[in-house]
C-alpha cells in the first residue's frame, strides 16, 4: 500500500491517546493471578463497526454483542474478561453476558444498549460470575498510559506479549489519532474474526462509513494471519470513532477518506502482525508474499495455504530452506497456476525458478531463515494478482502450550 | 459396513499372497544405509486402477505412471524408490522417470507400457540415476515373505513401522487374495492420494471395474485420513488384479461384486488407519464418527475437520478433555450444522449434550486419553448422514522430525 504522507506512528498511550478515552484493568480473580477483567469508555457514544467469527457456534458475549453493532449503531463501552470464554454455555451463558453489560451500565452510568462485551478463554465452562461483580465495581478507567497497557495486559490469554499500535494523521487540518490493542495466539485462522481486536479513534464517521471501512482492511490484515488453522467461537474486532477530533465527518465522498483508511489498514496490520508473530510458541514472524496470481483473492489463498502449512512451518523453524514443501502448499492451495512458472525466494535467496530448483548457498539460506522475521516469495507469473499473509513457526513450544492448556 | 461372512484376514505372505505375484526390496544408495528400491511383479499383464495426488503440482513419476493406467490401462510392474521425490525436477526428472520404466523393463523382459514407478521422498533433488541403474540389475523379485518384506521396507521414508495387510474371500467358488501395501506419515491430508499404496489381488476383473470398486472406496478409506493437513506432489494408490484365482470376471452386475468391493475397502481401510495411526510422531490413533449430519460427505467433512484440528491434535496428545476444541472444529468445518443440538462423546463418556457441557470425571477421560486408539463421537442430530476420519495426535516428535528432515 502507498501509505499517505502524513500518516504517523506515535508512540503515546496507545487505546487511550485519542481524545476522549479511558481504560483500564484489574485481575478479578477469573485466573489465578493474572489481570482477567478490562474496561475501554470513550466520553461520548461512538460510532462502532464490528467483524465477527464466521465459526458457526459463536459465544454468547458475540451475541449480545452483535446486537449493539447492529441495531443501537453506537457504542461507548467494551467490558472484556480474560480466563473464561463464556461460549457453549447455553441459556446461562446468554444470560451472564447480559448481566455483564448491565453491570458496566450500572458501573458506568451508561444505557446498556450501548456497551459491549467480549471475553477469551477457556470454553465449556461457566462464567464464574462472582469475581466479575465485584470486578466491575472496583473499575475506574482512565486516559493515562498505565490505563491503557492495564486493558492490554487484561485481554491476554497465552500471549506472551502486549499488543498495540497508535498512528497520528491529519484530516480537514485536524490531528486525527487511531489506536489499537489486540490479544491472540492460538486459534488463529484466516475466516475472521479470529482474535481479539479494540481499535479506537477520535475520528468524526458515521457508523454505516466506518464498518464499510473496517471491512474493507480486514481482508487484508486480520484475515490475513494463521497460527494453526482453527478459527474461534469467541472472537471479534471492534473499532469506536467518538468524532472528537473535530474533523469533518468522514464518508467516502470526503477528499482525505483514504487517509483514514490507510490509518485504519496501518494499525489493523500492525495488530494483525503482533499476533502471528506471538502466534503460540512461535520463534519467527513469517510473512509470504505472493504475486502473479490470477487475481489478489487467489494469491492471498496461496500465500495463507503456504504461511499456514505445518511442514512449512517446521522448516522455518529448523532453518531448513525446504522449498519443495513451498511449493507443494502452493500447488494444493485449490488456485488457478501454471505448475511449471513458478519462482520461489527465501529473503533474496532465489531458490526455484521456472518450478525448478535453482543452485543456492544452504549456508547463506540456514543464515537468513535464523531471523525472526523470515520473507518468503512466491511468483506464478500466470497473472497480476497479488497478497500477503502473515504466520509464525510452529515449534515444540506450540505443543507443549496446547497439550496443558486446561490443567 | 456390513462385512461379509466369507471375508477373513489371513496373515501370509502380504503383497505376494494372491497367486502369481512377486516383490523384492533391497538398498541401491539413494539412502545412506536403508532399503530404498523395490518392485512388485505379476506373472502376467494385470487389470490396473489408480488414484492420484489433486496437488496441481505432480512429480514425474505420476505422470509416467498415470500414461500406463489411462493409456495401456494394464499394469506388470511397479518400480519403486524412497529417498528421492523426482518431484520438481523439470525435464530430467521426466527423462529420469521414463529411464526408470525403461530400466526395469530391460530387467524383467516386460513391455516398457505395463511398468508403473513411484517415487517417495525429497522433493527438488534431482534423481540420482547411477544407483538406481545398478540396483534395478540386482532385483529378483520372489513369492516368499522375505519378498513382500522387503518391498514394504524399501518404500518407507519417515514411516517407523512396515504397513501390510491381507484378505481372503470366496467368489465364484475360488478363493480370492487381496493383499495391500503402504507408506506414509507425513504430508498426509484428505485430498487424493495422500501416500504410496499398493494393492495386489488375483481376482478376475478388467481395469475399468477395477477402478470404479477402487474410487467408490476411496473416499471412505485412504482420503478419510488427515495427518498434517499438507498433500503430497507424489502420491497415489494403484491396484493390480491379475485373474490368477479363476473367478468369473467381476463386474458390478455379478451377485459377488460386494464381495470384492467390501475385501477392497478393508484392505485401503487398514491401509489408511495404519497410516493415520504412524502419522509423523503420533503417539496415538484418533478416530472421529459423525453422525446426525446432512450428508455422509458432510459428515466425513466434519469428522476430518475435527481430527486435523492441530487443537483437538495436542489435547488428545496431553491427554486433556478439551472437548471446546471438538466443538469449535465442528462449527469452522464449514458444514450445515444446529450450534444447539450437538452430542459429543469420548470414548463412552458422555461431555457434551445439546451443545452444553455434561458433567464428567475428569479422571475418567484422562485415563481413557491415555489409550493409543482413541474413538471422538459427534451427533448432530440435524440429519441422517454418516462418516467417518483417522488422524493421530500432534506431538514434540512431529515438529522434531520435520524440523530436520533434510539435514
Amino acid at each position: 500500500m502507498t501509505i499517505t504522507p502524513t500518516l504517523k506512528k506515535i508512540e503515546r498511550k496507545s487505546l487511550v491517546s485519542p481524545k476522549g478515552f479511558t481504560a483500564t484493568g484489574i485481575h478479578c480473580g477469573i485466573k489465578h493471578k493474572k489481570k482477567d477483567l478490562a474496561v475501554v469508555i470513550s466520553d461520548v457514544p461512538a460510532s462502532v463497526a464490528g467483524v465477527f467469527t464466521t465459526n458457526a457456534i459463536q459465544a454468547a458475549p458475540l451475541k449480545v454483542t452483535k446486537d449493539v453493532v447492529y441495531n443501537t449503531k453506537k457504542m461507548q463501552a467494551i467490558l472484556v474478561n480474560s480466563g473464561n470464554a463464556n461460549a457453549c454455555t447455553g441459556k446461562q451463558g446468554h444470560l451472564d453476558a447480559l448481566a455483564m453489560q448491565q453491570l458496566a451500565a450500572d458501573q458506568f452510568d451508561i444505557p446498556a444498549n450501548l456497551i459491549g462485551v467480549a471475553s477469551t478463554g477457556v470454553i465449556g465452562e461457566p462464567l464464574p460470575m462472582a469475581p466479575i461483580i465485584h470486578g466491575v465495581s472496583k473499575l475506574k478507567a482512565n486516559d493515562e498510559l498505565t490505563g491503557a497497557l492495564d486493558f492490554a495486559q487484561a485481554i491476554m490469554t497465552t500471549d506472551t506479549v502486549m499488543k498495540s499500535t497508535s498512528y497520528a494523521t491529519t484530516i480537514d487540518g485536524k490531528e486525527i489519532v487511531i489506536a489499537g490493542v489486540a490479544k491472540g495466539s492460538g486459534m488463529i485462522e484466516p475466516n475472521m474474526a479470529t482474535m481479539l481486536g479494540f481499535i479506537t479513534t477520535d475520528a468524526a464517521i458515521e457508523s454505516e462509513d466506518l464498518q464499510a471501512a473496517l471491512s474493507s482492511v480486514t481482508e487484508k490484515t486480520f484475515n490475513s494471519i494463521t497460527v494453526d488453522g482453527d478459527t474461534s467461537t469467541n472472537d471479534m474486532v471492534l473499532v469506536l470513532a467518538n468524532g472528537l477530533a473535530g474533523n469533518d465527518t468522514l464518508t467516502p465522498a470526503h477528499p482525505e477518506w483514504s487517509t483514514f483508511v490507510d490509518a485504519l489498514e496501518m494499525v489493523s496490520q500492525d495488530l494483525a502482525k503482533l499476533i502471528a508473530k506471538d502466534g503460540e510458541g512461535a520463534t519467527k514472524l513469517i510473512e509470504v508474499n505472493v504475486t502473479g496470481a490470477v487475481s489478489d483473492e487467489e494469491a492471498r489463498k496461496i500465500a495463507k495455504t503456504v504461511v499456514g502449512s505445518p511442514l512449512v512451518k517446521t522448516a522455518v523453524f529448523g532453518c531448513d530452506a525446504n522449498w519443495g514443501r513451498i511449493i507443494a502448499a502452493v500447488g494444493y492451495s485449490g488456485t488457478q497456476i501454471n505448475p511449471d512458472t513458478i519462482t520461489i525466494k527465501l529473503g533474496d535467496i532465489l531458490v526455484v525458478e521456472d518450478s525448478e530448483p535453482v543452485k543456492f548457498s544452504e549456508d547463506q539460506a540456514m543464515n537468513y531463515l535464523k531471523q525472526h522475521e523470515i520473507s518468503i516469495s512466491v511468483d506464478l507469473h500466470h497473472g497480476s494478482g497479488e497478497g500477503r499473509a502473515w504466520g509464525c513457526d510452529l515449534t515444540y513450544d506450540y505443543v507443549q502450550i496446547n497439550a496443558s492448556y486446561r490443567s
